[in-house]
């Protein structure tokens, strides 16, 4: 994720067109805007998004789990890869040729924003990014995991402002028992904030998040039995743990996942206030998303709905590692009504 | 668990027998023994046990999860509740008028061996037990967890010494997301440690333990949405989070917790030294082992095999919460061959 404030910096600034053979614009940008945080007061923020593609073209709002941000995927302007170049670039479902991407990094994602932050708020700073862009109505919301908890947000607060909602693995409402594994993830790193080491907490609390995230066929498949290692046990996927952990503690400040952690289990939308189209899509094996969640949200929406159950022994983390039967669900929900 | 050196407190020291209207005998005692530990060489250690009911009557070992001890019920010798009282006292399936029953305490359990602990070191120290007291064969070995591994263990190291082992929610080798998951817990010992605070890391890791021992079905039926109190997000869970983590680390030596975890990571034992019949009994909802790891394991035993598939909301926590359906069973597997 990217914090320096690069504004502006589009390697097409005349517009490009559909059929332009340059590649497709990409604009990087921040605004501040006043915000009434429904936990919190009144606050003046800053958001950060990426708009890549057409700005002609039908746009769609892509939004991923609390670690994701407005970088999607690699594109003119910025050749880092993003956090989801499986389904966004030339060539794939997510075309910026086609669409025009709006993404943000969330609310509270530099640190800067300790406290309560409301998925309902991040509905809110995606409706002021469309009034800064001048966008009226998105084509689509594409949200997983807590993106998908916001999109739903997004449908319930400012249905004129969406055509149909794409909700991946997140639903209308945080599972008690995913909360309290949050939860004491959040503990860990208050232990380690006692001895004033906020990157051992954190890193500890990023691994138990990952075994929420995966599933024990994965694990079975990939890790082999433990070890006695100079009289202490250590098992096979420590390693692996270690290696997660700590990439994600250098990258985030303890603040950000503390309050974005907490901002899942704030999650709580009525599904009879949401009427327009939705397809969600849930995979058996989320261990933090229960299935039953799903097919009782799909049960309590009021617009035309549709379901897709996949199977995958990634669990949560679908989405980011099953690319193939992802696009396959987008391509279906994004198409419909459009001309191709 | 009690750690004081009671050694032998019988209230019907003439020896009872079976149709005797006292109540049965109970001997608590402990004694050293010499052991090669299999990751941690010889040592001297002390076991201690209790031993319930007429020495006449078939025997058989009982044995829990990790956090459980020899005290299984209340008894003639001690009234304080033991942690099966479900299953073990007048009227029910380990009823001590018909069997005589023996437990231990874990070697590891009061903290003083601060070394790797095999499941197989437990199986000899128990195999020392029946050489203390005269047992020869076992007529039964019950184990749950913890419990269940170190039966296997025992079933394959001393086949000739019992003749069946009934095997709730454990198998032949820890499962490698289970383990990940008990790593994580050790690691939070090992931070809370870091500032010379055990308590705060034990009751961390005991609340992380206890979501890999129950279900979301459960946590979803028990408790509601989370709430915000003086700017954190609290969810619903966690007070009881902290009353189960506080209860336990107040009884429970910091590296009680941590050797006897590392435990159930190395367990590994070949099936197919298992010739005794068994009785298998595995959770559907069990996330800490996989259905298909008990159905690996029935079918590379070399022995009868009996396979009892239950379902319940309290997942592995089903040998403690279920108590009909396990008393079921063990009525089932108990009474084979033996003249009512």
């Amino acid at each position: 994720m990217s914090l320096a404030p690069v504004s502006c910096i589009d390697p097409t600034p005349a517009g490009p067109c559909l059929d332009d053979a340059r590649p497709p614009a990409a604009r990087r940008g921040e605004f501040d805007l006043d915000l009434a945080l429904r936990h919190a007061g009144r606050r003046r923020l800053r958001l950060r998004y990426e708009d890549v593609g057409d700005v002609r073209a039908p746009a769609v709002l892509v939004a991923g789990g609390i670690s994701a941000h407005r970088h999607l995927a690699a594109h003119a302007a910025d050749a880092a890869p993003g956090w989801w170049d499986a389904q966004v670039g030339a060539g794939r479902v997510l075309d910026p040729a086609r669409w025009r991407l709006l993404s943000i990094d969330w609310l509270g994602a530099d640190g800067s924003l300790d406290a309560p932050i409301d998925p309902a708020d991040q509905a809110a700073a995606i409706a002021a990014l469309l009034d800064h862009l001048g966008v009226g109505v998105l084509h689509g919301f594409v949200g997983s995991s807590y993106g998908a908890m916001v999109g739903l947000q997004f449908a319930a607060n400012f249905p004129a402002r969406l055509d149909r909602l794409v909700a991946i693995s997140g639903t209308h409402r945080a599972h008690p028992y995913a909360s309290a594994w949050r939860a004491l993830q959040r503990r860990a790193v208050a232990l380690g904030a006692l001895q004033c080491d906020d990157v051992d907490g954190l890193v500890l609390a990023r691994q138990l998040a990952l075994l929420s995230y995966r599933t024990p066929e994965e694990f079975g498949e990939r890790f082999g039995p433990a070890r006695v290692v100079e009289g202490r046990v250590r098992v096979a996927a420590e390693d692996y743990l270690d290696h997660c952990g700590n990439a994600y503690a250098q990258r985030t400040p303890p603040v950000a996942f503390l309050r974005l952690s907490e901002s899942i289990d704030l999650q709580d939308v009525d599904p009879a206030r949401i009427a327009i189209p939705v397809t969600l899509v849930a995979v058996e094996q989320d261990r933090l998303v229960p299935l039953a969640e799903v097919y009782a949200l799909a049960q309590h929406l009021r617009g035309e709905t549709r379901l897709r159950v996949l199977r995958s022994r990634y669990g949560h983390d679908a989405f980011l590692k099953e690319p193939g039967a992802i696009a396959a669900v987008l391509a279906e929900a994004l198409d419909a009504g459009v001309p191709a």
